[in-house]
């Protein structure tokens, strides 16, 4: 029986990972489980999961909580994520909170040794070299979940990484794929959240329709498949049928391909190497797709793409300010505080105004992402 | 450096093979070569790889062939390729012969504990469970050539026999997929040879056309992969650009794609399991190719399909006779003696009247073959 630990348990990730849990009964049991301060969507979860030990976003949650629930092991905040990911009980932490939150429970766990399944691309985009130095040193497996980054790992199934020609990772598009430039001058936070393949959080819908989750996505897979800049591909694929791809060096090129289900990666990160029946997905049916689509990036069109790109090539604390100007701006945006195109252009000034620390450790990644945060706030006043 | 015997050394797969072995001559020698009757051909080869023997079709050739090269070990027709394929300073055999007369030489080789990269088909499916009995008793690698064969191969990478669902074929659908059965009447031997996406042998060619040539690879992957019939789908997919896939039982689909190029398929049955640069081949540029096609398989409109997995699923001699009948019946077509259409109903003849054997050992299966190939050049008298 794996013990699993999960972050973030009442998100689009989170829900799903717990589908598997369920599924797999037998297999999995859920150790420790973390939400923010949705307690509506939490109390059921707590209720048929039965999880040893809970943590909340804040002191007053925890007191609404404990009046519903009869707990005796509910936590607070960053601390409380850390001890329930290093707990000596845990097997497998499942990373699936929202940003770069989850970056010191996923480090202390490394120190601890769990296995870590992670959902969160932040965390590598923002301290991508700690996190896999502590994995290395560790010998700890870090299997990915992104739907993505779980395709260049099945792809990478048996073969050697010296062989690898290039990644060739997929877009959608995301919501706004069919627009130009110019219309997206007008464009609301409701077209924003209606992503043409995939059911997710709001964060990375919007993520999709900036194309900078396409971004975070290229700085996740140098750091976790170990790949320069160079050998990253973008390519568009509206159907978001084949995830992704590696071409090796004789030319071949391996796929993974799917329906749009996250369970099939979050499964796969938790029964690696093997597989398992996953009955509520759906078989991927070619015939009835028709046809796949494949066109170039355009790079003038998305330019948070390109300005990912450049941060993952200058490193340091570079990627620290993308992520970070990134969530302020996102939530901006998903408050009605300002546009669209807005989002970029204060990711832009905060990458900007940036003089890059080389190697940085985590006090001065913590540093730079909170200074990013107030900066970018502090550009609406 | 790995010795090769080549069977079959001035067809196509021949000749893609010697440019592999061009590419990598410090990790490949040419230590013998089989061809027919093709001398022009086979001179050139013979001059620049040097084997150390030669086998050819028959006495007249050898004569014809020692009057212009000088070399003092050419033997002939079936013994030879016995001789040089089990030869004890062979290390692989590559089996590109075209039909079932490589069969012999393979099982010695096997026997032999050579490593098989095998082109040849017809071998698998007319003696498919004494081939792979051989190879299991002997613990030989059957390295597959086919394209489909090798992504199917390739997707099996470090995944579990046991955790796939289903393989899934694509066909491009050969020189007639737009063509309506009414059209058929009166195409040409000139039109069926001109395939839309590979350039082959004119055997293969035709056997695209009527799809024979996917029934034989479903046989063959029957085989190969110790797979049932109703494991083993078969897709419409005309771009040829993903050339197999597999559906695994989390339903994640893993599938090998490339430019058609049948020196990566042939090169990873020699390198396998590194992967080698192979600067000749183009690289697979999906927005380039922009859009790939899928449609399920029409038995109606391509009953050779059908008869194949038909005589797959009633096993025993019924593949060799669908395989025999089928030569005879796609060369009588190519010496123009009957109409396209008149292949498939010649197959269909042969099936019918014959009753099956089940589990034959070589002297029935070689007995059951020469009776079926004078039996359907009978029906036209």
């Amino acid at each position: 029986m794996k013990k699993i630990t999960l972050l973030g348990a009442t998100g689009s990730i989170g829900k799903q990972t717990l589908d598997v849990i369920r599924e797999h009964h037998h297999l999995f049991e859920l150790y420790g489980l973390s939400f923010g301060r949705n307690i509506d969507k939490a109390i059921p979860l707590i209720n048929e999961f039965k999880p040893k030990k809970i943590v909340v976003q804040d002191i007053e949650t925890k007191r609404n909580l404990q009046n519903i629930v009869n707990h005796d092991y509910i936590l607070v905040g960053n601390e409380g994520m850390i001890e329930i990911s290093a707990d000596q009980d845990t097997d497998v932490l499942v990373n699936a909170v929202m940003g770069s939150v989850g970056l010191e429970a996923t480090l202390c766990a490394i120190h601890a040794n769990k296995q870590i399944a992670i959902a969160n691309k932040e965390t590598l985009v923002t301290a991508g070299h700690l996190v896999m130095e502590a994995a290395r040193s560790r010998k700890v497996s870090l299997l990915p979940v992104d739907s993505e980054h779980s395709a260049i790992f099945q792809c990478l199934n048996g073969e050697n990484h010296k062989d690898v020609n290039k990644v060739i990772i997929t877009a959608s598009g995301g919501s706004f794929r069919d627009k130009t430039r110019k219309q997206l001058d007008n464009v609301t936070i409701d077209d924003a959240l209606n992503h043409p393949n995939w059911s997710m959080g709001a964060k990375i819908t919007v993520d999709s329709a900036t194309m900078m989750n396409k971004g975070l996505e290229v700085i996740e897979a140098h750091w976790l498949f170990n790949m320069p800049y160079d050998k990253i591909d973008v390519v568009l694929h509206k159907e978001s049928v084949i995830h992704s791809m590696i071409e090796f060096a004789d030319q071949s090129v391996i796929a993974q391909l799917g329906t749009p289900d996250m369970r099939v990666p979050i499964q796969y990160a938790l029964t690696y190497p093997a597989r398992l029946h996953l009955p509520q997905a759906k078989s991927l049916n070619l015939t009835e797709v028709g046809q796949l689509h494949f066109a170039e990036m355009d790079f003038d069109r998305f330019p948070c793409l390109m300005m990912a790109y450049n941060a993952g090539r200058e490193g340091g604390t570079m990627p620290t300010v993308l992520n970070a100007a990134n969530e302020v701006a996102v939530s901006l945006f998903l408050q009605g505080k300002i546009p669209f195109l807005t989002i970029e252009r204060l990711i832009e000034k905060a990458l900007e105004q940036h003089r890059t620390i080389q190697k940085p450790n985590l006090e001065t990644i913590l540093e730079v992402d909170q200074q990013t945060r107030l900066q970018v706030q502090a550009y609406l006043n």
